[in-house]
């Protein structure tokens, strides 16, 4: 499978602070430039998340449409993904931003226990989005937390959903849903081959799991997330 | 690994009412001459809900002590299950019946998308009921629906709230979460063999997968539930 690696960038997350780290780009404009220096650095796709202005995290489409064309102008050609996640949102307000149509949106398809919380994706809302995604135009990068979740896409697919050039993102190493250990990834990689046979992958270590995760990911023929 | 096979039998889910199969039972008394009927015809294990005078899922734990008493009078050597699970029950509400000391208690270890409903499993509250499972010396039945499952059990193992000799239960063919195709019963097998090396199995087919999940597993050499 030779296709060109991918190298992505999150530039804010939906959990830290300023406070942990001085150097956190949050405001809209902060997140523009920090979105630049990484694409002068070779990356090619930015995953965002926005805050508010008090840090936490936001649902206001207006943040990532800002975002979105800051990148656009800055960085021509850089992939722009929003998140769609639920941290801080109501399953409302995750869709909302998908109306000014970036390349891609993350999409989860299945529910997962994370650290503290339920990580919630309701089957209705996984539905919603998909069909959003599909209307809008939007690639979605399906994150995998679970096995199961790999057939979650699979159903987006049969139900018409979402095309069957599926992309698939396998996120290792969350406390409480898949632990970072390549025996797991491997079995996620084929399982994902024999359920959607046209899919893409990348793979995502999260936190210190990152550049291993990242490691076993290129030995397997997927793309990468740093 | 030569050890008996166990015919474990669910008298009353916690979904289908009267109206569905009258035959269902509901009341104790009901529940207790159903099991009964199982055990004569050879069943060793079963697994209880209990339901409100209305057949709504109910959480008195007064209910189980009356069903768990009648089933040890009519049915020797039967091993008593109570259900833990989470349909019409707050959390604390899930814990409640413990106390009674049954042989066992499904516990499960993760959270997952059920055919209309997140099936939630906070941390905390896995944790909780491992514990008092531990405390009162019950069992525990680690319902697995999806992979990291497995390994929510295997952290509880290593957090010291279970026996390393755990019992699982894979639960195929729920809509949303794990499909029933034999593939993925050997994966999640030998995820849980090398996870935990010292743990037993069983298999589990939700409605018109039961006969042939009860296939697999006894080809790769775990128990059944009918
Ligand atoms: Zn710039
Ligand atoms: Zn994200
Ligand atoms: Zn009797
Ligand atoms: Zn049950």
């Amino acid at each position: 499978m030779p296709s060109p690696v991918i190298i992505a960038v999150a530039i804010t997350g939906s959990v830290p602070r300023k406070a942990d780290n001085p150097a956190l780009p949050v405001t809209p404009a902060e997140q523009i430039e920090s979105t630049h220096a990484a694409f002068e650095a070779g990356a090619t796709l930015v995953h965002i998340h926005v805050r508010a202005p008090d840090e936490t995290p936001s649902s206001d489409p207006n943040l990532f449409r800002q975002v979105q064309e800051g990148v656009r102008r800055h960085c021509p050609g850089m992939i722009v993904q929003f998140s769609t996640g639920g941290r801080g949102r109501t399953p409302a307000q995750r869709s909302a931003a998908l109306e000014f149509r970036p390349d891609m949106a993350s999409l989860s398809t299945g529910s997962v226990n994370f650290p503290s919380i339920v990580y919630e994706n309701q089957p209705p809302l996984v539905d919603e989005l998909a069909g959003k995604m599909k209307l809008h135009g939007v690639k979605p990068e399906i994150e995998v937390f679970d096995l199961s979740h790999i057939h979650g896409a699979k159903r987006l697919v049969e139900a018409g959903l979402m095309d069957r050039h599926a992309h698939l993102q396998f996120v290792l190493g969350v406390k409480n849903a898949m632990p970072a250990i390549e025996r797991l990834l491997k079995v996620l990689v084929e399982e994902a081959r024999t359920a959607l046979p046209d899919m893409t992958w990348t793979a995502a270590g999260i936190g210190r799991h990152q550049s291993e995760v990242a490691d076993w990911a290129l030995a397997l023929g997927g793309h990468i997330r740093t």
